[in-house]
């Protein structure tokens, strides 16, 4: 097949080289030290991947425990926390330690995952200093364990809706805090199940006999090991993966708590048993509650595009090693990464991973700056959980069809245990799921969009629109002006009028994003029209929504893909000449053209591309693939992964050999 | 969204009814009695569900032997077997019992499938009546365990280029079996860690000095429970999933069998060493020989749609119990099922699932007919053998999306160890690569219709052609005259003219099949063309045949999606008039509409779809699932699944409650 990128050849095009070391220093950025340190403990600890398919689950777990205890002496995993109470005072390093983390055994990060992000971040941002001096010391070394209580049985995704509640009781000035039925009680609780002393409970507060929303509560649940008065704790068991983590399931039967154990930050009840909210909308302050979360989809997300890089290094070191069939009769075998299928197996998909990772320094830097107050206003806040809903879900899709991919891709090898996709698939499955369903984290994006759309950034749900969906809100005054004008800003993009995408050049980044954005406006004028229709003919709501439901997903994921985007570009652009610009440049030609070629009846459908052009953006795919084939071994050695975590001696062979060595 | 549906509106459609004891008939067909008994015996040995999560892996292997056993005691597993050996002379049958062991615990099945199809299988296809007089009783019962020894760990798909030699030692009259170099190891082999006394081992043959292929060969690996002099034999250890299983390596070190270890239907040696096969060539003789063993692929594909099935009846059950989200403020939460989203996820697999179980029907019937000898001739075994391939692959491809999709339509719970996801999910995973890596099998399926394409059925091979990739091949001779004529053919195909697609229905299955099969045509005249022009040009074929494979496994993508629908429609049309035959009406559209919606860039790209034929298909699809909804319960209870085996409390209800029962 000879090459249709005429553009390409007219450019005088010449191979880059990969500069390893170089291109670690872009990937780890200002993090460089804490991911080190990450790395060299991981090394230290690295038997955990043997004792993960070892060990009993009993052991396993304590084994666990013990190890994020050694880790957090080493300063790893507090980085979040205040230094008054010996934390790091760097939300951001905090993160990226997470992230680097994640190149090792995956039940060891979800433990810190929930210890030191769920747990100790709900003591830190919804707590007052009364909680944190209590608890943050003793929490930060793990000494004291704790459990994140929100999810039930009969409620994960509509948070709302949590059946637990806390009555106050103005006389003992406690809380009482009971589980109201069977699919009311805690589920899937993370270190509930053996470790945790306290637990941050979400319940339904009430006051007066008036109900209140959902707050946070301070919660003994174990005592000497043993539960606590009222408190009945079961083990959810074994799961498919992530078995150093016990989760486990809590009932409470009138379990009392003083008042000063409801963290007050956002609201307090007084001695006299009077509620107090500097925030007036109780709506609002549910979600700013829940706002404060949001470093742990920050963290998941990151999480799941290092999960994947260790895929994808072992299967592309794989397929570096690995012949079968020969080309013609008495030659060598051929490496499985020379067959243009493998390449377009694996090379998007490193591709998407670094655009991915470059997507997931955008909004680790946006949570820093909110979180250290550098910027913190409403509508920082809206943008970051936005981006972090958005790029959790497709950092985490992400990881669950990489590793799928890279086991069919490693053969029969990739299921023995030893080698590390067993424990790398099952272990991060619970990703898209766990920190917000990545379905609702994307109608969750679609909302802002919407919202900001309406032209209303507050307060929607009090005009009487549909409000539906993890408080999906959709402005019934959205006006056909209103659409109108999208649509004539969607003109505005075309570059040249009518002709533009023929006539600019398909490598042309501004060409890529210009795609991208008209697809996500085009899309989202849609979805307003759609649901504005049905309002106006008064549907019921849950119809019209249900509808429209799966262009409300499209819209966000095309918003999240053109962000991705817009971060990989930026990125490469503020690189100096060198290979390393060259190669990531063509790693992000390739995520683009591949990001566009999977949607590309829908730009067809839209006229966006020309039968003629869209058979040349698949061309010129497997152009750039064959470009980034040569690449391939430096691209994913950039990433750092220890090659003690790409424990795999049947695919890539052992360290000792220096076979996994970068 | 209103539908556009008009065509079903003017036909004044009227919502069917499923009649669940009937459609289990259909589904169950001329089998049903055989399913019947591997049903009873899976509520029977329920508990092995409870064993596997429980039990260590030593322990739960001796409990699938155990269980294997006795279940070879009902005559369920033997059914593939003559009668005088105590089987039940039915192939077809025993593919039927196998699909249906698959909604039970994996480990189980692959067991059975290890012992009785591949270890049986190679004794019964590959042996003549000596084999059969010693081996056949035994293992029939399962007293005579063994194994099917051809994977190594360096060639896994290309059996041709095995490295294990068994050479002929006419003074002795013994084959010494010898394993050159650690790559040469047997690996992967189901029943060697622990089980098999027997192994047919698949070796390079040679006698009096010259090599004559791979051929297959009787060899006692376990005598009293202890490796055979010169064998070792190493545990592959835990796997992702399947850990009822004993996989191990085999070397061999200089074993001696005897002369009539070799198994000899289709090739021998004299006792003077003299080597002798009715086939002259020894490419045709391999294939021949691996062509016996087909009924592996057909059982496995046929188990990948059950164990889709279960994914699918527990998702399914569960979004008909579980409520989320209320529509409108003091409205009850609504069922999952009744979001347009989940519709999507869920539906048009449940569609794909019955399309693939009608193609199943087709080619279990095929392999009945070719192995009973009723219709036993060449072409027939090339046909058997293309169909089972794909089949084979689209089904496993197939389970792993739906138990992917399914386990995260249930969310948290779904992850948990004592709902079945877990253990579906990591059972499963290796089905799309055991009995044939599926993009290579798929690469078989192209060759087929390449081969059949170029005019010329046999011998390819040796006429000097691009020969490639599991024998790849393709005739230097294909005429652009003969790919011009099959344009002609393509265009013959279009009813009316070339507004053939502006008019006919979408709902019309001859429209629907007429896209599909131009779809295969047309690619497949394609990649005959750039194939040709790179044998024409002379260019290196190894670059030739990768930068043309994506093309070959999409031809053979579109071949078997064509195969799989007519199945459909087939059964759909010979059923009597009911509200079944319209419920497997709106299915087989919905896959249909599906299928090609999935691919409509490329319908767009080549002139088949116009813009607003391609928008109407999307909407259409989305109008089917709002029929099908309410079908969901009926389609999935007729599939006949024990309610022991949708194991998955947290889900469905446990079967006592009633909740699961159909």
């Amino acid at each position: 097949m000879a090459t249709d990128n005429t553009s390409t050849a007219a450019s005088g095009y010449v191979q880059p080289e990969v500069d390893v070391r170089a291109l670690t220093e872009v990937l780890d950025g200002e993090y460089a030290e804490i991911r080190d340190l990450v790395r060299t403990n991981l090394v230290t600890y690295a038997s955990v991947l043997e004792e993960a398919d070892e060990l009993g689950i009993d052991a396993f777990r304590e084994r666990v425990r013990e190890l994020v205890v050694e880790m957090a002496a080493t300063g790893q995993t507090g980085m979040g926390f205040p230094g008054k109470y010996g934390g790091g005072d760097d939300i951001g390093a905090s993160i990226a330690a997470f992230e680097t983390l994640a190149f090792g055994d995956l039940s060891v990060l979800v433990k810190v995952g929930v210890q030191f992000g769920l747990f100790g971040g709900a003591i830190l941002h919804l707590g007052t200093e009364r909680h944190h001096d209590a608890h943050l010391p003793d929490l930060i070394t793990g000494k004291l364990m704790g459990c994140f209580a929100m999810t039930e049985a009969g409620h994960g995704s509509n948070v709302q809706a949590l059946g637990t509640v806390a009555r106050y009781d103005a006389a003992a000035q406690e809380f009482v805090v009971t589980t109201h039925g069977d699919q009311a009680r805690k589920d899937y609780i993370g270190n509930a199940a053996r470790h945790a002393e306290l637990a941050v409970v979400f319940a339904q507060l009430e006051v007066g006999g008036k109900s209140e929303g959902v707050h946070a509560f301070v919660v003994p649940i174990r005592v000497g090991g043993e539960a606590a008065p009222g408190v009945r704790i079961e083990d959810d068991g074994r799961k498919m993966g992530l078995n150093g983590v016990d989760n486990g399931r809590i009932w409470f039967d009138g379990v009392r708590v003083p008042r000063e154990a409801l963290l007050n930050r956002f609201a307090d009840v007084t001695a006299e048993g009077v509620y107090e909210s500097p925030i007036e909308n109780p709506d609002r302050r549910f979600f700013t509650m829940l706002g404060t979360l949001v470093q742990g989809r920050v963290s998941v997300g990151g999480a799941g595009v290092n999960a994947a890089k260790v895929a994808l290094a072992i299967a592309t070191k794989y397929a570096l090693r690995r012949r079968q069939f020969e080309a013609a009769p008495d030659t060598e075998e051929q490496l499985l990464l020379d067959y243009g299928l493998h390449q377009r197996r694996l090379l998007p998909l490193i591709a998407r991973t670094y655009a991915l990772h470059f997507a997931q320094d955008v909004v680790r830097t946006q949570l820093h700056e909110v979180f250290s107050g550098t910027e913190d206003d409403a509508q920082a806040r809206r943008r970051l959980e936005s981006r972090a809903a958005g790029t959790k879900a497709l950092a985490t899709w992400h990881a669950t069809r990489v590793v799928q991919e890279c086991r069919e891709a490693c053969g029969g090898a990739g299921y023995l245990s030893v080698n590390r996709f067993a424990a790398l698939k099952s272990d991060s499955d619970i990703f898209t799921t766990f920190e917000g369903d990545n379905h609702v984290l994307m109608q969750l994006v679609a909302k802002g969009l919407l919202t900001h759309y309406a032209g209303e950034f507050e307060d929607l749900d009090q005009l009487g629109m549909v409000r539906y969906v993890t408080g999906l809100a959709v402005e019934t005054v959205i006006e056909r002006t209103s659409a109108h004008k999208l649509l004539e800003r969607v003109r505005d993009l075309r570059p040249g009028g009518g002709e533009w995408d023929q006539e600019a050049g398909l490598l042309d980044s501004e060409y890529q994003l210009t795609m991208l954005r008209y697809r996500e406006e085009h899309m989202l004028a849609g979805v307003a029209r759609r649901l504005k229709r049905g309002i106006d003919q008064k549907r019921n709501p849950g119809v019209v929504f249900s509808q429209v439901q799966d262009h409300v997903i499209a819209v966000a994921h095309a918003h999240v893909e053109r962000l991705v985007l817009e971060a990989f570009v930026d990125r490469v652009r503020a690189l100096p000449e060198s290979g390393n610009k060259v190669a990531l440049g063509l790693l992000c030609d390739l995520f683009a053209l591949s990001t566009i070629e999977a949607d590309r009846a829908w730009f067809m459908e839209h006229g966006r591309l020309t039968v003629q052009r869209s058979k040349a953006i698949s061309r010129e795919v497997n152009d750039l693939c064959r470009k980034v084939r040569p690449l391939a071994a430096g691209l994913v050695d950039a990433w750092g992964i220890p090659p003690e975590m790409l424990r795999a001696p049947d695919l890539v062979g052992r360290p000792e050999d220096g076979a996994a060595r970068r």
